[in-house]
Formats: C-alpha cells, structure tokens, sequence
C-alpha cells in the first residue's frame, strides 16, 4: 500500500497555493497542481521547436515532477528560500522526493533528480519552461484585472535563454505583453 | 502571440473544477489541471510496472494533454455526456483540442489524439490511469470526511484492466480502501 | 421520495460556477444559483414597464427555472455550446429537464419548456433578462476592478431589444457604464 | 441609473454567506442568493398540491425577494437576530427593502413587504418553503458528510406546518432522512 | 467545559468575511480573525510613539478582543449598523461578550469592555488602530487591482486622530497611498 | 513608508494557510492570521488561572506577534520543518522577523525574540498556548465532519503542560473529546 499512500499525499499539490502570489496580494493562487501541468504545456507548446532537437515526453515528465516534493515541503516563495541558508531547501527537497518518489518507481525519483541536477539539455529545458509558466500566469493575471506583479516581470526579463531560442522568444513575448498590459 | 493566446487560455484549467465532486456535494473540487497532473503521476507510479514495456514518457504527454480541451468545453460530468446526443461530446472535443493545441505544437496535437483514439497501448493504459486517478482522489476525499461517493466506488469497481496488471492490482487497492473507510 | 432526491440535486447549482467568467479569468465565479435569483431580479424591476403588461409574476417563475437543467449539465460556456453539434444543448436541456423539473411540479416543468420555446412575450421578455443579468454581473465585476471583460461588453451590445423597450434602455445603460469605466 | 444601481447592490447577495452555516462549522456556506433561488424552488415543487389552490406564480416572487434586504443587512443568523432588541432586525429590514426594491419596481417592494406581512396564504406559505429550504439545505450537507446540524433538524422539526400539507410532509421525509443518515 | 466551547465558538471568527468588502465587490473578502490580528499588528506598530506612553500591551489586549462578540453576530457592514435603531447594535454585543467571553476569564471580558466604553486613552488609541487597519487592508485591496473602495478611503481621511499623532501619522500616508495608486 | 510597507506585507497572514491542515486532506484551511488571534484568545482564557500570577497582556502579545514572520516564510508544516537541516527554520525566522517587525517598533522585535527563546515564563506559556490553539481548531473540524486528523489529536496529547496546570487542563478536554467525537 506504499504506492497508493503516496498517492494520496500527492493529491495535496491540488490545495497549496503556490505562495509568491498569495504574497502578491491574489486572494486565490493557483495551485502547485495546476503549475506543474501548466509547465508541461508550455514544455509541449515550445519543445519541438527546439533544436537540436531534445526528447519532448521525457522532458514532461521532469516537467510533471518537478515539484512533487512539495506535497511534503510546501510551496516556499522566492524570498523564503532566500532567508534559508545555503544548501538548506535542496536537501529537505532530495529528502521528501525520496520519500514521495521512491514509492511510485524507481523511474519517477531518476527523472525528478534528472530535473534537479540540471545536467541534461532536457532538465535545463524544463527549469527555463518552469519560469515561463509563472510569466504566462502573471500575464493572464494582469489581464484579468490584477496589479502588483512588477516583480514576476523582472524575473521573466532576466531568464537567460540563449541554449534555447524558443524558450528566449517566448520570455520576449511575455515581457512585451506585460509592458503593454 | 497565437501560441501565447493558447497558453493564456490553458490557464483556465487551473479554475475549472471537476464537475462530479460539485455534482456529489463537495463544497470545493478538485480543479481539471490537479486531475491532469495526478493522471501523470499514477502514469509514473504504474507504468514501470507493466509488461511488456511501453513508452512511460509518451504515456506523461498523453496524460498531460488528455483533458486539455476542456480549457474550452469546461469537464462536463458523466451524467451530462450520457444526456447529450452520441458522439456530441466526442466532436466537440476534437474541434477544441484542435483551437487549443494546434498552435503549441503538431505534437501536442497528435498526443492528445492518440489517447483518444485508444489505439496504442499506451493510450489504453492512460486512460485506465485517468480514472484510478479518480479513485486516488475519491479515497482522499473520504479519508478527510467525505461521504455520497458510492458512485465513484461502483465506477472504480467496475473498470476492465486486464490488459495492464498494475492497473487492475491499483483498482483492488482502491475498492478496499474504500469499503475499508 | 422523488420530490425531495430532486431538490437535493438541485442544491449543485449553488456550487456550479457559470463557466464564462472562469474561462475569463475570474478566479471566483458567480454561481448559476445567483445568476437565476439576480434573474428574476431584473425581470421584477423591468416587467412592471412593460407595454403591453405581461404576467409578471409568470415570468418570475420562468426566470427562477430558465438553468434548473445545469444541475446535471453544469453551465456550459457560449464557446463550448458553439462547438457542439446544433440542437445537442438543447436536446440535452430537456432531458434534464425532465430528470430534474417533473418530479417537482408538472407547473414547474411547463414553465421551464415555456421559457425555451420562447413563443409567449413572458418567456421572450425573460430570455433578454436573462442576458441583461450578465451585463450587470459583468459591470459588477468590472467596477470591483477585473478586466478582460470585453466580450461580454460586445454580447450586451448587440442584444436585439425592440420588443421590449425597458429591456432596451437597461442595454443602454449598461453599455454605457461599462465604457465609462 | 438608479435602478441600475440597485441591481449592483443586489449583486452581493451572491457572495454573502448564510451565515448560520459558518456559525455551525461549515468552510464554504451557502450564498444568501442559492438560499433565495432554492425558495424558489421549493414553491414550485409544493405549490401546486396546495389545497385550496395559491396563485403559484405570485409566490415565487414572493420567494425571490424575501432575502433581497440582506444585500445591505447581511445575513443574521438566529442567535443574532435574538440578541438584538425586539423588533430592531424588522425595522432595519424595512428600511433596506426601500433603499434596494423601490427603484426596481411598485410591485418588487409590495411583494417583499407582502411576504414579511404574513397576512395572505402565499405569504405564510413561502416562509414555510424558506424554512424548508434550509432543512433540504442541512439534508445535502449531512449526506456529503457534515456533522454538527443538530439544531437545524430541530428547527425543521419543529415547524408548524397544519395549514399547508405538502410543507408537512416535506417536513416529516426531512427529518426522517436527517434521523437516517 | 464551558471554557472549551466558547473557544470552539471563537473559531468561527475565521471563517466570518467583514461585509464590508463583499458589499463592495470583493470576491474574497478578510476574515474578522484577520482584521483582529491586524489590529493588533498596527496597535504594536504605533503605540511605542505614543507620548505620554500607554499600556501597550493592553492595548493589544483590547485590539485582539475588539470584535469577538462577532463569532455569534457577524460582522455588520457600517451600511446595516446605520439601518438598526439607536442603540441596538451595542446591546447585542454586550449580550454576546457576555456569553463568549465570560466563560473564557473575567479579565477577557473586562478588555472587550474598556475597549467599548471607550474612556481609558488605551482604548480610544485601539478605535483608531481598529479604522487604521481597515485603511491598511483598503490599501493592500487597491495594490493588488481591486477598484471601487472610494468610501474606505473617505473613511479613513475623516478620522478624528489628534489625541495620538502617530495615528494621524499613518492615516495621513494612507491617504496619499491610496490616491497615489 | 517603511512602517507601512511592513504592515502591507503582513497582511499576508490573511490569505496564508495553516498547511497541517491542507496536508491532512481539508479543501479551505485556516489563515495563519486567525492561528495568531486564536492564540491569543486562548492566552486570554487561561492566563488568568496561572499560579504564581503572569504578565497577561504581555502574554498576548507574544501571541499576536509569535507567527508574523510566516509572512515571508509562509507556513511550514511540521514534515517541513523536520526535513530542513537543523537550525536552519530558526534562521530564516530571525532574519524574517528582523525584516518584518523592526519596522514596526523595537518593542514588537523584542517582543517577537522573548516567545522563541522561551526563557520568561510569559513565552513558555504562549508556547503551550500555541499547540492548544491547534487542538481547538482540529476538535472543531472533527465537529463539522472532518476526519483523518489522528495525528493532531497525538501531538495534544503529548503536550507537556506540568508547569501550567490551566495547559494541562484544557489539553486533558481536547483529547477527551476529540475522542469521544
């Protein structure tokens, strides 16, 4: 029943909020959930442009994982993770994987520290498209009315992207849109 | 921008509920991107296991993508599909999915028709994986307190998985636990 | 028995969220429960100057069951009955309708099927309520601050209105207040 | 515009919790507007076994307004209303009925000012059909698995119901049902 | 046990919304809890300016009791306190501090006291830090999009605060904040 | 405007939830802000019993104050904490604390400090305080429905409250009645 108990656990990513927007002021923050199936669209929307060219579905699953730990661990805001000291949030992350992870397969926990480690093309795809997916739901905030999300702009503007030229035309994209919100 | 209006209207399945929990009483649902993700993960957690071997990471995608038009159509609940006219539902969602993942990628697209299509045995097994995520997510739901679910038990009694022996072994698990709560 | 099985079916309809302004990016939805009662609303405040006089206390009626049916449907968006094969809504309606309305009242049903046939003036009258509420709601919302809304603007803009001329200058106003905003 | 901007005000009935719900435990209560819809509902449902025959029609009115002064009052639960000096809640709801239905229509603030009179059949007959909304209410509750409804079911059962027969009869399946589960 | 169930009571503090942001078009509106801890986040911030000193941790006491009778009234909305007779609304919280926070210590219901006398300086500095608070969450409301919120900055440019000038202080920044915005 | 940038980004603690509760399968769980005030209600309702005699007032602002750094942090649940290094939590909280209530007066700093160092009476027995709030919050959820919450009823029961025979007291009612429930 191991399997299934972390199952269960898991099915928390539906209700945590993923806190950088409750601190932004937003009175409902989309879930971790519906980020980390968000991350694996926009990984669909721009993997097969990129070139040359990676292994699309193995990429979402890093994408569908990424944040599985936080069924454990929790959301952690950028400035959380900044008031933590070095080191601090990888290692409680590597630990709650284990624990979440290693009951599915041995192939779910391989593929999340794929996505940690970052030393695929793959898992350097996957942390830009991670980022772009907060740009997308800034941006359709702001369209709905929100204010206060000057920071997530920065952050998007400042995403390195030269390894993947999808990745750096659609930062573009969102930078211009967010101006002309 | 067209792929970037495709992803701004993605985000809308991070608010739309499963309409059956609405539908059996609960005050809050679960939202179409958590059922999403969680199908992933049940993909993660059974796939390794099934014999012969079939593609775990093209399984992810189908997960990924496989109630993606409902960004347009919302998650009608079974009772609605069986009121509509046959092959109502069916059309619709073909003509969606084509408005919303065309201009992520030809691959989305073609993913997304795979599964339902059902013709490969990794859509067959994603699709056993869509509804024992819905058992996953039932248990959870009785285990806080829940009551009014028998309908979901009865379904999750019912599904065929000879095909896929981690699939029917998770299946057994479920009924247990629930009859067990 | 039945009676009262269908009064607890219909209490979904206070969680049911009226699809449109989800997929507009609202993060709370007015539910369908409050787009019929603020119904009847606009049709106790507009019936009463109407010339020639209808049977406003009719109408009340209608407006009260106009979305009874969504209780087993849920509401399906503009965008998503346009992708349906024609009739299917409507077949769909009335079957649930039946399910729903019969065992309350044969009045109860013979007002909602006089509301869709949309061959007396009451039930004409209703229907254009029924869109003028959504102006309202979409001002609502649009003076609390949310943005996005235009389609909404466009559909109360080219509402056909000569039959009834209170329903006429409430469009006016609408359109109005939601330009000056 | 100053029936528009009534028709704003009485927006807020579709937010503004039944705040009985709260007080008894509940995360999510029932909006003041699904309570009036709900009314609604339960006069179409019993109206017309009324014997001798009430004018179906005026009642449902009756039942869409009769909370409509909440949308300035809020919703005061029972132990408010009885900590508040005889007659103060009356008054207070006098006053909001003016401000919110006189600009829709004569007829709106009559019918709301019949139904607080009680002095027709309809009228004692609609606040018979507000209770038992609440019973159906605490019934859908306790069967998704609320606990704690106890001095709802006694409420319920202690309505006088002689001088309406199907209200009587509601009441008694309710409490049977609410003994039962 | 009597001590226990008025704290049970108590709990209902946090899910009870201050109307007054659902009035004025928020979807999600502040928990009186909140607006509770609240003041006693701007009683902390303020009082150690205060010259001649006060008691500033009574202060806080007052601050965190100042509404705790609504775990039996709710919060009314300023509107529906003007629509009650004279007097009325300060009857029944004396009769509800009396049932909730008796049981709890007599010295909780001698702050809750002191606080509405209004006679000590600590208890006339908490009433300003209680309005304060509403501007603060007024503020926070329009940084984040929110619109139509003119009568809360009315409000709070009409507070009396020359008896503490660090009151005054802070109402005058809010003030230009909010107009700034 | 430092003064007020802090007390703008502490209104977090309204919309930051309490994540033990998400975690144990609950859809809306309490605001960290409504924790912070129940503390302090319970300070209020046993401080006055304690022997030798507390500094009540100060007691309860250690309360108010003993969470506010979750504004950065957010709320770490108890897995959470147990899987960071040890020490690193008490870290980010001092620096948190530092950013967010120096800003507010020196007094709401040291205020702050005296509960988590733990040596005056006063803090030991907010800390008690603290845990017994989450025991009346969790005997509240078991009221209306809630299951699952077996080990929140475990940490009660281990509390150590010899040196406040008040703690010992209303912990012994907790499980008591957690487990007659």
């Amino acid at each position: 029943m191991e399997l299934l108990n972390a199952l269960l656990k898991l099915t928390a990513l539906e209700r945590l909020p993923r806190a950088g927007w409750l601190l932004a002021g937003q009175a409902v923050a989309e879930p971790v959930a519906a980020h980390g199936l968000g991350t694996c669209l926009v990984v669909l929307a721009l993997g097969p442009a990129v070139e040359p060219a990676i292994d699309l579905d193995r990429a979402v699953s890093l994408a569908a994982l990424h944040d599985a730990p936080e069924a454990l661990l929790t959301d952690l805001p950028k400035v959380a993770s900044q008031l933590l000291p070095p080191g601090a949030k990888r290692q409680a992350e590597e630990l709650a994987a284990r624990e979440l992870l290693a009951p599915l397969s041995a192939a779910a926990l391989a593929r999340w520290r794929e996505f940690h480690a970052g030393e695929t093309r793959e898992a350097r795809f996957v942390r830009l498209c991670d980022k772009l997916q907060m740009g997308v739901r800034a941006l359709a905030y702001a369209q709905s009315g929100a204010r206060g999300l000057g920071e997530f702009r920065a952050s998007i503007e400042e995403l390195e992207a030269d390894e993947f030229e999808p990745c750096a035309r659609l930062r573009d994209q969102l930078v211009a849109a967010l101006d002309a919100d």
